[in-house]
Formats: C-alpha cells, structure tokens, sequence
C-alpha cells in the first residue's frame, strides 16, 4: 500500500475538525482485534492438527511479516513472503534437506500466513502499536504447543518485537546467533528507533538477548563499534573470517538460557550468491561458509528469522528467492524435532 | 503459498485416520469468519470516516483478490494487488487523473485490503467455499454505504464471484463491458468450473448480466464463439477493430438495469504495451484506444475489476505495474461520485 | 558455431600442404549429399502422411534455415527456428488462427526440420555452395504434393535461393510481398553479394520475381530509392503510411503469375512490437497493420518465411519469439488449403 | 558525482571557519572560465571547419548537457549523452535521416561535446551559476556562424536556461513546439524554481518565446491547467489526440517571431515506444506520430533539445537510446541547410 | 520442436485407420538411416582430416545433443549446444587453455555437429529408438581413430546412452567422474526410466562403469543415498567439502579399465557461478575448485560431457555460456593428446 | 562519441583539398590546452582547501579517463567513471572503509572531475597525443601538494600513460601490484602498441616499473609467459592460487623506490562477483581476496587504478559499480594519510 500514511495524512488534512478522534481510535482497535484474531484461528488450526498427527515435539511455522518502510534505502522486502513461499514449495528441488529432514511431513514445517501490515498501517494505525501487534502475533503462534516461530521478514526491523516476544514469552533472554552485513545496533536511524539499523539496540536494551554473536560484518563504522562495546556483543568481522572460520564453524550456544534465536539477514552473503537485497555489499560470506555454521552449531533453536529477501533486486529467475527458501529450509530442520 | 493443497494432501495421506474431519471442518470454520471480520473491520472504519467527510456519492474502494491458481498457464497474478498499490501511489506521476479527478481526495480512492485468499488456501478449504468468502468479502464493502468495490486480482477467475456478488447485493443483473483478448467464456477448461477462461460463462448462466460486450478479442476457437452465441454476447475481434472503433469508443451502456461493470483483462492491451501478462498475445488495443472507451462510456459504473496482471513477467521497472495502476486510476474516476 | 571458416582457415594455415584438395572436396560432397538425403526423407515421410490423411490441397510446411553469417551487424538470427517453434506449440495461446483456421489438424501444418546450416558452414563449405544446398532443399520440399514451405530464418539472406527455388520448380516467377524497414536491395554490402541486405536485388536481376511491394520502409538511403527505380519495385515508406493504408489493406496480387510469396522481416515492426532483432529503427508498422494487411491480401500464398527475429535480444519472457509465432501461425492460414 | 553537495557541505560543516571564502570564489570562477574556455576552443574549430568546406548555411551542433539534478524523481538523464551519441553512431542503421539527408556529410552534423556540469556542481558552484554557464554556452556555440545547438539532456529543467540564450541572442522570443506526456509549467516544484517541472513557467514568465504549443500532454493537474491559461499557451491534451491529429501534423509555426524552437521531452512517446524514462506514464504518441508531426511541421527551426532520456531504466539493449538518437537524427535534417 | 509427440498425436487421433502402420514406420526408418549417414560422413571428414595432419593420438570432437524433453523442470537444456559454440569461439578470450593447449591447432579440437533430435522426435520417433540413435552416433564419432566424443548437452538423460556406447565401443567399463548438485540415480521419476534424474542407475544397472564418484551433491534425499549404497557409489556431498576437498584434488582414477569418463551437470557449480541451470540449488562449487579437481586428476580420459546449461536462464549476457564454454575447453585439455 | 574517427575521415575523405593543415592543428592545440587548464584548475581548487583544512599528508584523488577505443572486444569501460562516482555516494552503504578510514572528511577523499577523452577524440587528435594528455594530466594532479591520484578506467590502455607519468614525476621507478585476469603485456594487439592488452609490455619496457606483481591470471598464453620471463614479471596464476595464497595475503612492496602503484582490473574477480566485464573468465578471485591482499599489503601506495569495469554489462542494479566503488573507497583508505 505504501500510502497508509498519506491517505490518513490527507484525511487529516483535508477535514480532521469533522471527525471525532475516537471514531478511528475505535475503527482502530476493532482492526486489531481482528487481525490478532484471524492469526490465532490459523494457528489453533494448525496446532490442533499436528498435536493430532502427534509424534513431534517442534514443528517450525512460518510467519510472515511483510514490513518494509522502516528501512532506510529500499521497501522490497515488504514484498517478500509470498516469493519465499513460493521458491519453498517449486518444483525444482526435492522435499528432503541436507541433513535428511523430510519437509513434506506436515509435522515439519507448517504455515500460519502473515501479519496484515500493510492493511494495519493503511488503517491510520502507529509504528508503536504495529510493533506491539507484531509481538502479539509471535506469542499466539507459541500459545499452541509445538509451534515455533519462523519469521519471514521483511526488514530487519521486525526482529526486535520478534525476539522481545520470544524472550518475554520464554521468561528469560535467548542466545542471538546474527548473520548480517551490518550489525544493525545503531541508536536509530535518522530519528527512527525501529530503523531496521538498530533492532539489536533495542533488544540489548531491553535486555531480551544474553550473548549476541554478529557473524558477517562488513559495513561498520565507529558507533557500530561502540555500541557493540557497549552491550558486549561479539561482533566478528569479514576481515578477520579466514581466521575465525574454524571457531566459528564449531559454536555451541545457548546453555543456562532459554534457547537460542537465528537472524539471517540474507546480505551476510556476499552479493554474487544473494543479488536481491537493498543495500549490494561485497565481500560477504558464501552460501556454503553460512550453511556449515548452521549445521555445526550446537544449540537448541527456538525460533528463527529471514530478512531483507528484496524481490525487487532480484534477479529475473528468483535466485535469491532460492538462496532464502534454503535458508528457511535449513532452519527448519534446525527448529523441527 | 502454492502447496496448500500439498500440505493438506500431505496431512491427509499420512495419517488422516487420527484426525476427526470435524476438527478440521471446525477449524476452517473459525479461520473464514475470522477472515470475514477483519475485512468487515476495515470496511466500517473506512466507509465510516468516508462518511464522516461527507459530500460523495461513491468512493471506489480498493479490494485486493490474489489468487492465481485457477489459471491454465502461468500463476504469477497471485502477486499483483502489493504491486499495483506500489504503483497507484509511487512518486512518478500526479494525483490527477486524465480528466481531472483528485485522488489525494481521501473520499475519492479508498483501500480495505486483501482477501487473505493464500492463508485460507493453505488451511484446506476447498475453491467452492473460497469462491463463497470472496462473494461474501464484495457484499460486505458494499454494506458501507458510498463504498464501490474496485477489485485488484488476481486471475480473472474472481470476476464470477465478483459480479455474483454484485448481481445478488443490487437485486438483478448489470450490463458489463469487457475488455480482454480472451473470451473466458469457456464452459470449463481442463475439468474446471472455476478456470480463469470461463467466468463468463458461469455469470451468464447465473443471469448475473443482461448484456455482456467483448472488446480485444483475437485468440478465440470455435467453442468461444459458439458459447457467444448462446449467450447473446456482443463479440467485437481485433480483427475488425478499425472498422468498429467509432461505436466502441461511444458506448453507452446499463440503462434499464443496475448499473455497469466494467472487467479489464489487462492483456487486452497488446503485448508491447503491457508485457506482464501470462498470456502474450500479439495484434491487441493500444493503451489510448482503452482510454479512449473508457472515458467516452455513458453509463453509472457501479464496480471494476483489474484483471490478470502478472509482476513475474513485468520489466525491471514495473511498466506493466504502472499500466494497470494507471487503469484502476481511470477506473476510479468512473466510478467516484 | 561461428568458427566455422576458423577452423578450415587454421587447417589450411597450419598443413595445407599436407592435405590432398580432393580430400576435402569429397568429403565435403558426401556431407552435401547425407544433409539432402536427410531432408527428402522427412520431407516424403510428413508428405506421405499429409496425402494417406487426404482432404487437403496445401499444407504449410515448416523449414528452418539457421543462417546468420551474411547479417552486417549481429549474427543471432541463427539461434531463431527452434525458439520460433517453442513459441508456436507453447501452451499460453490456443490452436486456432484469428480467421478459425485450425492449427492442431496435422494436415494444416507440418515441420521437416531445418537445414544443418552450421555443420555445412563448419566442414568448410562456401556460401555458392550453400545457397545452392537451400535452395535444393526448398525443391526437395515441393516435390511433395501439397507441402507449401514456410520458411523459419535466419537472417534475410535466405530469401533468395529459397524464392529462386520457388520461381525454378513452378517455372515462372511470383509476386512478393515483402515487410520490412528496410529494402534490403543494395547490390552488395561491404561486398558480399549474398549479405542480407542484397537478396532482393539478386531476386529481381534473376527475374524470379514480377511485381516486388515494399511496405513498412524507414531507413532507406539513395541508392537504396534508386535500386527500387531500376527494377520497378513498389516501395511504400512509413513516412505515407497513414496516406497509404487504405490502398495495403486491400491488395490484390498474384494475377497471372505462379502465386505469391510474402516476405516478413520481423524489423517491419516498430520495436514496440518487435524488440527482439538486430536492427532497431523506431516508427515501423504496429502488430495489428500487418495482420490487416495480411488477412485482407487476396492472393494465392505459394510460400513464405519470417525472418531475423534475433533471441538474443528478445525480451526475458520471450515477446518477440511469440511474436514471430504468431506471424507464422498467421501466414499458415494464408497457405493451407 | 552526485556528491558534489556533500563534499562541500562536509567542508562547510567541519571547517569552514578556516577557508576563506575567497579563496572558494576565486578557484571557482576560474574553474567556470577554464569550463566556458574548452567549450568555445571546440565549437571554434569545429565552427573553422564547416565553414572552410562551405556550402551550408546551418549546421546541427550536439551540445550535451549531462544533468539530473533538478528532476524530482530519478537522477538517471545525467548519464544520457554518452549514450545518445554512441546510438547516433551504431553501426545498425544506415547514414541517411527518412527524408534523405545525409548524416555523414560533416557539414550537417557536428558535435562540441559536453557542459562539465558534474564537476562544476563538484567544486559547489550553485544552480544559479550552473543556468548561466549552460546559457553562456549555447551563446558560445551560436557564436560560430552556421552552428545551431542541438540539446542533449539531461533532464528537462535544461531548456530554460538554453531557450534563454538563444532568444537573448537572437534578440527575440522564439516559437516551441514542446512535446511531452508533461506541461513542465508548474510554478515550482518542493520550491525549486529550477525543477524539471518549471522550466516552461521561467520560459514564459522572461518572455523568451512567444507561442508555445503543448502536444501529448497526459499527466496535468489543476495547476498545470491554470498556468497554461495564464501564459496562454497551446496546450493538446491526449485525450483528444485523435481529433487534434490533422491539424497537428500540419502546424506552421514561426512566422513574425525569431525562429521556432523544438523541444521533445522522450516522454511524450507512450512508454512502449519509450521505456527508458523516469516518469512512465501509459497512453502516449507513438513514434510514427512524432515523425508524422516533425517531418510536416512549416518551421525555421533554430535549435532543439531531446530530454529525459533516462538509460537507467532503458532496456537490456538500449531501445530507447535508439529511439532518441533517431529524435536526434531527424531533428538535425529540420535544422541543417 | 516440442510439440513433436503432438503432431503425432492429433495425427493418431484424427485418423489412424487411414494411415498403415508400415509406411509411419518405414519413413521413421528412412530417417534414422539419413541422420545416421549425416552424423557419419560429417565424422569420416574430421576424422579424415586430422589423421593427414598427423601427430596426434587423440582429438576432443564435439557432438551436441539438443535433448531437452526428459528433464522434470524446464527443458531449456535442448537450446544449450549452439550457445555453448557460440562461447567457445568468441572473440572475448585467448585461444589457449589454462595448462597452455592450443585450441586454434585443428587437431586438438573438432565438431562433427548435431544429433537432429527434435526433428527426429517430430518424426514420432519414441525414446526406446531415439536412444538407441544417441549410442549409435557416438560410435560412429568413434570409429574415426583419434576422434574423442566431447558431448554438449542436452539434459542430463543423455549421459546413459552416451556411457554405453562408449562402454560397449571399448569393451568394457569405464570410471566416471561425476560432478553435479544431485545424484541422477533415482530408479525412474514420475515413472520416466530415461528421466535425466536417472542416467546413472541405467548406467550402473547395466555395468557400463566399474566406480563412480559423485561431487558436489547438496540435493539428496535417502532415495538416492540408498541407491548410491546399492550401486556401490562414491558420494561426496557439499556438506562435507571442505574436509573432502584435499582428495578431490588429487584424484586418481581409472586403473585397470578402459578409461575414465568425466560428466560435468553445470549445476555442480553455486549458481553464483552458474546461474542458467533449471535446478538452482546453493551451497556449490566454485569454478576454481571444479578445475582444481580437473586439473589434478590423473586419468586417461576418454570422453565426457557437459550437461544441463539451460540458455533460458542465462544473464543477458551469456555468463553461464561462458562457464560451459570454459568447462569444454578444459575438458579438451584432458582428452586430447 | 564513438564516431569521433569517422567524422574526421569524412571530412577529409570529401573536401580535404579546401581546408589548410595548419587550421586543424592550431585547433587542436587549442582545444588541449583549454582541456589541460580546466584540469588544472579543478585540481587547483581542490588541493587550496584540502591543504587549508590541514592535518593531511595524502588525499585520494579521483580522476576519471573515459577512454574505451583501446579495447579489442567491448568499448563499454568507455561509460564507467560516472557510474563509479554514482556508487561510491549511494546511500545504500555507509561512510566508513572496512578498516575504519571515514570517506566523508573532505581532505580523505577528493575529485578533480574527467579527463575529456571523448571530446578530445572528436577533435580528430591522435592517440599519440591523447596519451600525452592522460599523462600530463595526472602530473597536474600530483603539482598539487597532498593529491594523489585514484584513476578510474576507461579500459587498461590507460595505465600505461597514467604510470609513466607518476614515474617520471617521482623520478624513478615504482613497484606495481597488478590484479588481472589477463598478463596485459603482450607486444602490440593487432598493431596496436596502445592496446588495452600491452599496457605493462609498455611500462616495463620504459622503466617506470621495477617489480611487477600480477595476481589472478587464468586467460595468459604462450607469448604471455615469455613477455613475462623476459620482463622479470612475477606471475601468480589462479591454477596455483590455494598454493600462494598465504604469501600474497602478506605481501611487502616498495623498498628501495618511489612506491607503490596498484592497478585493479574489475576482471581479476570471477564473474560471479563482477559480471559487468567484457572479458567473462571463469575462475577468478572472489571479492574477499582482493580485500586480504590489499588490506594486508605492507606499502607506500602512491597512486591506483580502477579499470575495465563495464557498465553496458553489468546487472539492472549495478552490482559490478558497487564492487568497482568500494575497490575504490578500500583503496582510498590505502592511500589517504
């Protein structure tokens, strides 16, 4: 929609002294209501469903949330979970991952759709509320026992009311394995405190993380650094990877907290494997180096996140659709038990 | 999403003898009036505050159908209505249209979102009960007095359900111009009743439409002139498009019944203006001649559909995207009071 | 391959010395010999079938002719026949013409394959030579009772040994219809006389052709106007197009001569329409001016050919190989009988 | 550069207080007259040149104008000239315009190269200073006997300064047929006076030309509307492009005034014609109706300009690069005598 | 062609009775002799030719083999052999391989052409006979002495006739070395036994080799796992490259049989590298370890292939027909001595 | 311009007789002299206030030379300095170098605008003098006390007048790091001594070099590694880089001259990471080897070069610019002191 603010702007405007505040405010919450609603039916279906198949203790459900205006250069990847979807279930790779992870048991990965954004936005409703419903979405998936969430972004942005939802719902921080080009810790960007530059300051802050390893850093600068010093993440450089490598290659993560959360910004890879994405930074990690951190990563994941997939920037094919589907797929086999 | 099916059929072969049809049948249930409410909400917050401006007659109203999965060939317009949006309201062009319609109007153009036609998809429910929620989604935007459902597909499957809708909720059939390179009259293509070549087929058998004309015409077999014929369609082939140019370009259409509907297949216009399209189909309209049958129409438009165009096939830069945002501008013009 | 010449140069260069000239020369007839074989045999298998299905007095028969070596500019024309063929049998378009002919009647329409143009070029074989092996196979076709060619180029050097082979085997000359942006009559270019943009000149010296119609005409130079003058071509140029119409949309050719042949350089096009070619020249004749020209020639079609469509500048979704298609689908219903 | 602003403003910001600002000035001025110095030295010997080999009484000057600052959109004009000249040059078309003038003779067509406009605005030299070099240099060239400018944009904000210099130096207003999907007339756009959507406001308002006539206008507003009304300006809206057609491929313009004064933004073409521009507004002229308007236009054409080319958005291969050589081509046969 | 089986479908269909199943089958039987013959004469030239030379014991001779219709996905791999032509001979880089083998000597590499094999598919020819055609053309390659078959596909179904031939030519099995994202040696798919995801249980059922390494594999489920067991297969999978990576370079192979035969899927390679393959599957090769691993192994290599280039999904500018280019070139190093 | 040649063969093809020697080259001198001063006295400008803000001893300073003629395949590298200068202001990355050096303190990073390569071609000046300019226009840069020269290319013909420059104002040799695909040291190509692949066949044989370092060759033949041998060249081949890796990502240059020049050719990375080259060869480095070389080079670097990126290749949104910019900035933090 892209214009949510502008046609509210323009109804402001236009004849705000004719409308009473709480015509929308009401209009508002009973737009909420059942958008939170329409979440926690698919999910009860879901839950229900494959509590009735039994035999599992984690099935990894997709959420999409298609929220692109807090970035700060380009808004594709609010387009992205549909194209996601789509590169998941196409024709052109077989139904097993690399591990053996069969994804067409339905116990594996299940669906629940996607948080209705741009139709929340469009409704006149603020970003300190969209982040608060989007909070409340993660939390209604992991009402129903089994269900972990597994986020497709949009922007980076949407990783703090995810892992704010998980901690607060777990009772206690996580451990954040974070694969990015940037560490995304800044105070804010241009003014905005949910810029997709700094959800990890906000999840620092709020004291939702314990360890933050960033994995990938390629574009940094001096407060990136700084804010990094400041909540003792441990930030590893594309600089120094070759010796990191092997560490980094065998982590264990997680042990005296409430599991471990994944966010995969699709640009930790270096643009030759993964063109679609806003902000082109060479020098990035292969798609291989990323897949071997994951599977010899020693941890209890408990819910993940793919962000940044820019369809727009993609090339004519889907290749970064593909790159992203993998990613989520091979998440899935780290969630799924 | 596009494995639905394939999650269910997936559930269904494993082990559907654990689960109670009634636990899935509930489920659904809860899932489609959850759907049903939360476009009902954001129906009554925007005829609300239309209303509370005063001083219109009609708005158009923007409601988004993406459901690709009925087409024979290519499913890609399953991700237009975000494009089109994208486009309508993209900084390249002015907020007025051709003969002077102010769309920064917030009474003029308004937006209650999409069906959530994927989700409801992928929780199971079959194409008749989905063909149902899209007629129900119609009515309830047109409960909202002022409110005239501008509709985003989409594959032209959803016009059925669309002019049912429209047909049963005004109380008797509307006069519909139709401009496509298609017929979509076939009885069903390949066993399906619900195809995107033959909604035509089934409002004209519902009596939905008293007269249906047919303009761009030029891939149509002997089935689709025979079931013309049958109808009582007004067929006007590309073939003897400059000899009939001068009537089509001074309609006048919908006396004696509820109003007009207009339904553009935007591969009515040839290829070279609209190439995102599943269908390529060389010979068709120039993007003026549209205009020009357009603008010149007498009637009381009542409804529109934007049909069929598919992002997958779209230029780098959104040509296609901006032809069909500029069609649904146009269109609002017709339509806004 | 587009080596070819290299190799046998490299030969000749390294040891010609060594190498008997009748080796070459043999071997050279023996691969003339099995490449004709090769075509008889397809050519009198499709005809045996054709006439054993009886019922019909022409059947357009497909023969493709990968030849791109004699362009000035770009030699992709070589890569069309088999994109143009995806293009006709692809599944996004029905079996009927826009006049009701129907294609998928085995009769209608018939392929005998192409000319191994490349592995002729590739043994060392010159240019007098292949166009005498093209022409033979054009003769080879027509032996077959009601096999009409229809030729898949290529670029427009073909048209002359194939419109020579015509006007020997029916013993007299035609009329040509020939579409184009260019008149492609220069009496040689960089001194090839057999390049692409001389075949008509080497038509009308040979006396193959009676009347020669130019249409769609707009990069013309002066001898190109004076050439026209000296063989009493026909040459109508786009800049009286709009004066012209009335009189091309209505012809009437062929009167007592053999039968008529229609030349269709994909270039007549404006690029609009036809992006994928090697010469883009802005202002040519739309899709729909060419088939209504096409479809209201009064003419007995003998044969025809569509040539320099270029894949490798064709859009990503293949536009102008559907395009190309739909010209020959088109000018098939011109043939048949 | 795109930066120029930055880097000065980060000067400004981090030290300014060190600088004098004469020094700025100083380096600046020479700067501007080294820029004006190169630019007369090549219009001098190109001027030398034409006139020692007589016979011409005007000569088509190229002049490129690489700028793209002042378009409110995308900044993609600035690279335009380059490639406009590398598509007058190709090797795919031939050296003759359609009404037989011949390009290669040295006399019809010059060139004197480029404004260095990015790096002046590099060393902070402000639009004000930027309009009067660019009209200090068209002054330059007409300066030399028989040399006519011929634009190269950039964007379209360019014709201010450039229909200043020549009515200034012809003593006089001129008349401008000015094609464009656009009025270009608006007061200002985001307050700049400059804007690409001005230029024919500053036109009027000095009095620098006396008719000015508007042709496939199809994006114009409330205001658009009014300023023409106040200027009096001509203006022919697409709308009734069908009615207005006979009378617009035959205008005679210029008679009593200077000269006549050609701009054509690429936009006017409908964007099938035309993909490469910023602002893609659908149902627009075709190219043959460009021609059809220039080629019977009764004018004394004293210069022109081709704007808003923008190769960042054209196709793969450049179609629009050729179709705005061939604006390029046929205008140098309106100027050259 | 691709619509082959069609033609003779709808022939079957319209009219069997007419049509004795004696003349189908003899025209068949004309035409394999008269595409046999062509293959032939074209190889006795080479051959021929080469062996005057003197001084070699073994030249790489290209045969494309344009099949595309076994593949599961796309079957864009039956345009590959002229574009990987195309690349090889461009004038974009030096005619000597990486280890200093001159390719521009005409014993080093030749090219006896295509294996028609849609025209044969268009003739109603079935699989059973068309592979048998493949076996026979490569024997015929074969039995001009020093001639090597360097096979272009083509999808990855062609690698079963080929080895056999050669296997059977030779008198015994090979080693092969196979590089490819998937196993290929799933027992049918979808019920196809040529599929091109089942060459190698052909080849290995019909002891055709005695090992077979598979590199590269990141696309297995435990169908494949355990038919690589049955079969005795070396499978290297992605997962474990970088522990593998030291043996893989050092490669020894084929003691004791007849030879080794490399088969090189281009969708070993990360599609970073290669991105027009159908299967996009990440986490692959580099080219840099592709030709580590070539350049290293020690063998008397005496044939291979390169398959599954699919030109439809190239770049623009044909970087994946480089890549097969390259990979041929290198492979010619290898075979010819 | 690309005509530039041509124009100036016209002109004296038809009229030579007419126009006196001496008028052209007192012209041309005219024209060189106005295109050196404006050089100057940007330089000038820049250098006063890089050295009023103080605290520098060496700033990076941008020069571009958009020369492509010297190419023996692609002329694109013609367009590349503006595209480049687009890439490294974007505001899709931030303003730090990887090692912390920040670009936006005016005195790190400055510009000194285009060498007029093409205006001055168009002027009908010889290569000759053209490579006198490019050198005398890097003194100019280097008269300025602090500024240093960052090149970017335009084609690698460049480097050999660039280099000899920097020599011969330094007053004697530099040791140069060459990172390419291609050894560029081959006697003359086609006869051409200014070929873009016989720079460093130049720059040796005039001293300007004692070592020469190249890295990444993996398109080099026989005549390559001789002029190598008998340059004293040290060649690193791709073949042997997992060999040399650890001595190249230490390498110390420079003891004993005047410094060090490092000269990037876009094409020493595979295409995978730059695939906007002319010349695609597979196999290269990747991005992040570069960086480990030039991060840990242990050197005076005194002055680079960025060449043979190809905008006309590279993907729709630039990524091979935002690899050529950010070799760029890496490398500006190499020089700036």
């Amino acid at each position: 929609m892209g214009h949510s603010a502008t046609w509210f702007q323009q109804l402001r405007k236009l004849s705000y002294a004719n409308i009473s505040g709480g015509l929308i405010e009401k209009g508002q919450s009973r737009v909420i209501d059942a958008s939170l609603t329409l979440i926690r039916e698919r999910a009860k279906l879901k839950g229900e469903l494959v509590r009735s198949l039994g035999g599992v203790k984690a099935s990894a459900t997709l959420l999409g949330i298609p929220l692109g205006h807090n970035s700060s250069f380009l808004q594709g990847p609010a387009f992205a979970p549909p194209r996601i979807r789509e590169a998941i279930w196409c024709g052109s790779t077989n139904s097993s991952t690399e591990e053996g992870k069969e994804l067409n048991d339905p116990r594996v990965l299940t669906d629940v759709g996607d948080v209705p954004v741009q139709e929340i936005r469009d409704c006149g409703i603020n970003d300190d509320k969209l982040m608060n419903i989007i909070s409340e979405s993660v939390k209604i998936v992991m009402e129903e026992e089994t269900l972990h969430p597994l986020i497709l972004g949009g922007d980076h942005s949407i990783s703090y009311p995810v892992v704010r939802a998980i901690s607060e719902k777990l009772g206690g921080p996580v451990d954040i394995l974070h694969l990015d080009a940037h560490p995304d810790i800044y105070d804010a960007f241009e003014g905005n405190k949910y810029s997709h530059a700094s959800p990890f300051a906000r999840i620092m802050e709020g004291g939702h993380a314990r360890r933050l390893l960033q994995v990938g850093l390629r574009s940094i600068n001096k407060e990136g650094r700084e804010q990094g010093k400041r909540f003792g993440v441990e930030q590893y450089e594309m600089r120094t990877f070759s010796r990191d490598r092997q560490m980094l290659e065998n982590l264990r993560l997680g042990q005296g907290v409430k599991g471990v959360y994944i966010s995969v910004d699709v640009d930790c890879l270096d643009p030759a494997f993964a063109p679609g994405v806003s902000h082109i930074e060479p020098g990035g990690l292969s798609f291989r180096d990323v897949l071997n951190i994951l599977h010899n990563l020693q941890a209890d994941v408990v819910a993940a996140d793919v962000v940044e997939f820019n369809p727009q920037r993609d090339t004519v094919d889907g290749m970064t659709a593909m790159v992203a589907a993998k990613l989520v797929r091979e998440l899935t086999a780290k969630i799924s038990k």
